[in-house]
């Protein structure tokens, strides 16, 4: 699958906790990656059979193994993507980072201060020496910071979403409080393991709100705006699953701050985002859907207002897989060793 | 389909609009009550046609013929469901009610005062004499105004979930302001008409924000809150359609006012319908899934709480079809003519 | 829910397998049925919980214990259903019966004759006495058979459809070999349990053959073939999951035989349901659509013809937890205690 | 979008049919390809729009006019793909041929004799003059005819996949008749037009079988089967739509002919693919699943028997807009115009 010719420098990458979808999806977007090659996939229940086995829609990697990694992995990769479960990724990480691996971690075990852990995650962070030194892979907010760091903390997909629609403003000092983030995702963000929750027969006509008010996104997505200067702001955050597989919507409301007008906001964010080649600013009071970006790294914003509440509306989209996990992770993966930032990352969705 | 005896009351009734989703909901529960005669229904495009033409679920009343059916209807009937477009019921039901019929309208022609039809629903009201005779027929709201009325405005869907979740917080002072509703409903509620809106290929996997800010039903959910003691409330309504056929869920945030805690709001929800047969209250932080309630008259209420920020979140859902429109009706029906209010009702949803 | 009078004899039924989906379907149809008592649910592995901990939508049945019961129900019950898994109720229903209880069976249990078990279903049946005795519930080929039986195997959701649709050209002699059933099955047939066959994300957008001529329901057919008079038939099976919660839908291949034609097939058909309550037969070509008949206890047939190869084609849709499992069953209860064998079973669909 | 570099030849490529799904896919397949430049999308009844406007999944290309394009389009491209309705596409190419473009034509107008047309499409042929000189466009059954062609027949969805399927066991001679073909289709092969067929309402739930026996893929299955040497074998086929998107599974029934074991079939199905880019035959009994191959030209195939009827039974999938439409109407571009022929065709699904 990789087209990568002799003269050109060729990353080795691992995929840890490679048999879950983010897992999968990462395979699929460094399979088409020219300078990446796939060294190891990891996976620890499922060590001792192959992608293939696994992921059949991968079929062309199918002989790849799984294996179950350890640290040692580090010294036959460049860089480590872990998409392990939130509590893995902070076991794991120093030991590949102390062996010299750059690290990409999906789970959320590096995007909060040490302090925030045992309340969002139910656990005591083992290793809040590495937690100053993750930078927060979020390029469209904060590139500057990401292409020396050895460890990258990739945003949540409802982080992601959340704070590309609201940074803009917030930063401009245009949004009052309270601020409200609805989301709906589908289930693919529940990861692949079966329960009753993701059971077809349980999901196809229901919309469930979910972890009401305490979902771990919510200081992930505040502290993204107090970092491109928004303030201290308090984010009152619904998460709701609904009947699809990728996909994730946040609509999120806020009061005009003193004189700001619709104009403005749509302004600041146009500004933002026009240059980016991942986020599509839509016009016309349209608004996105995750269904337009799936397969795909982009992020659509739409702006509506409430001119009788004066209260913005703003609204955006993500494939939860894509831009919501892989597809930045291999974003981050471009910066941190000079691609162009859009090297194997689709933007056209497969639609419908 | 009807098992009355002799010895009963019979209530004819007549259903125009009967081949969309509304009327044949209205058809299917009317047919399983035992004091009502199914007169007539009405369709104009289709007249010619049968029930079981348009409705072949209903195979059982399959030979009933679809009428184009004019303000004569009211003399074999007792009372006409109108499931007509918005605008169409204004013009019909003026006739219908001077010749004596009793009209529950589940269009929107008889919720607003008439000033309010231009901006929200594009029309200038043909009868705004009827608007201060016709009574809002929420049962759990209002229930003593309905049964001596001779003209019924049915609910919409998002205000009777919306109403019904806010109403008890509100009277009681318990909220402040801003008010954000958000809703996400399946599909039926757009009506059978094909359109790219609805076509499934565009609606799998989409979750899509649509008249944001500027849904119709707006004033509808301020003036219910307004008509049980809510004050002069104003909400910042945003309706999502999501890949599902019945079903809506509300999802709406208020900050506490003054002291109020989270218990004050879950106590007088409580009180408000722990008696009502077709509100269930849920505990324990248990949300609603609009899932469940599927082909019943039934609305579930879950109450969440964001303490960090002092936000009242209360989440409803309803069948749109069942207590959203056809099932509301008919309970409305029967507080008209002096029936148990629960009869033909479905509360056992269909399920999974 | 139940209605009955004082005046009208109760039967005392108890529900083994009642946290599973057909469990569920028989609890909300028992609950409107007049002249029943539903007066114990069982579920060992959940067995402490209540109807309403497993069944939120039941929740006016919710209080209702869920026990561990054993064959001592039988003493406090006049009727058990057992929709258990398959080899469990083989286990449990002689204790059952030999206290006096008469039992429906929703597993495969007592359908086959003992020597199929250990190839069909993988164990040695621990009761072949029994066998004998049980009676086909298929009230539309077998009707004489039940009134007086003890026992009744209640068939198979996939037999129900494809016995119905073939049999009376079977019966006939108007079908050849070889006959091709090809089958389409939402995935609560697959019960509640979570695995990754039924989770959401794997399964929308999915269609997979399964247990490709090897599904158990394969001699189940064959026998209700042969039992209407159809002779030594043998069909070739395959079901395939489809994205869908209800429904089973059946597509029937067979050539004609002799010098039948397909107006003696449209003929036969006719003449064998016309009359029935729970089986619809389509005309001018229609065919039949699980989604039509979902909540209900009906069969829809089709009757299709390829004149350019001489084969009969009938398809036959059911609700597989209603006409397919628990619909069927209180049918079969009807005709056990010579009840009106409608009684409590829909027969108009919840659509859309 | 395009990559090609100064010294590659450039092939300049017109859509007709833009707006339409296959149109879309072609134009997303079309912009990565490092050879093609897209020049003109026409679309008759939406021309004056964009691109952007129709298909806002393809934003990048999104400035593209939409035009209302005539024969001469022919002066500006060297290859028109015609996504056009069946009818429409036998008017417009043969002048498009006369002016020098090749034509991929992706309607059915070129696939069959022209006797067949008023019977099977209803219409008469309008240039039966070209329907010899068509090639049809299947490359791993007809691959070398393809390249010298000036007007390929892209393939029928429904025949890419039971050609595949049958094809090589046909032209051994180890299948008898009759040959049923039971297919699944997701909503996108009936096009983008809003019907009530593909209302979410009424799909979602829903199995439903169509044009029985009548389908206009019939003869072209056949023919392509007595092309590879599979002799006069007549089909029975019917297609069923089943809820999903994208995604085609046929499901072949076929007694085994003489001595013909299911060893002989697996191995002739595995000498005529193992091979071939894009056709994965599965092992072990595994069937095939369309989601697997969502979004990528890849056919998977599967192997059944049923020894006791001496049955073959060989399920194919492929995305309908995929190898099924679009994608391989770019392999056949490829072959037509000399490049790699996997050139710009994803392998790798977009899952789950």
């Amino acid at each position: 699958m990789n087209m990568q010719t002799a003269d050109q420098p060729t990353v080795r990458a691992a995929v840890l906790g490679a048999s879950g979808y983010s897992g999968g999806e990462l395979l699929r977007l460094l399979a088409g990656h020219p300078r990446v090659q796939i060294v190891a996939a990891g996976a620890s229940e499922r060590a001792g059979l192959t992608v293939g086995d696994v992921h059949p829609h991968l079929a062309p990697l199918g002989a790849l193994p799984l294996e179950d990694l350890g640290p040692d992995v580090a010294d036959r990769c460049d860089v480590a993507f872990l998409a392990l479960p939130h509590g893995t990724s902070a076991q794991l990480a120093p030991a590949l980072l102390e062996r010299g691996a750059r690290v990409i971690d999906l789970a959320g075990d590096f995007r909060l201060p040490a302090e925030e852990y045992p309340g969002w995650y139910g656990f005591e962070h083992p290793a809040p020496e590495w937690l100053g030194k993750a930078v927060y892979g979020l390029p469209e907010l904060f590139r500057a910071d990401i292409p020396g760091a050895q460890l990258v903390a990739n945003p949540g997909c409802f982080p992601t979403a959340a704070a590309l629609a609201l940074a803009p403003a917030a930063r401009a000092g245009m949004l009052g409080a309270p601020v409200i983030v609805d989301a709906k995702t589908g289930v693919s963000g529940a990861g692949a393991k079966p329960t009753s929750t993701v059971h077809y027969a349980q999901t196809e006509g229901s919309v469930r709100p979910y972890r009401v008010a305490s979902h771990q996104h919510t200081p992930e997505i505040e502290r993204a705006l107090a970092a491109v200067g928004g303030g201290d702001v308090r984010v009152t955050f619904v998460p709701h699953l609904v009947p699809a597989v990728r996909g994730v919507l946040v609509t999120c409301y806020a009061p005009f701050a003193g004189r700001t007008t619709a104009g403005d906001v749509d302004r600041v964010i146009h500004e933002a985002y026009d240059d980016e080649p991942f986020v599509r600013v839509l016009g016309d009071g349209t608004m996105p859907d995750p269904k337009r970006v799936a397969g795909t790294n982009v992020c659509e914003i739409g702006i509506g207002v409430d001119a009788r509440t004066g209260t913005a509306i703003v609204a955006a989209a993500i494939d939860n897989l894509g831009k919501g996990a892989a597809g930045q992770a291999v974003q981050n993966m471009n910066l941190l060793f000079g691609f162009d930032e859009a090297t194997a990352l689709p933007v056209l969705g497969v639609y419908p």
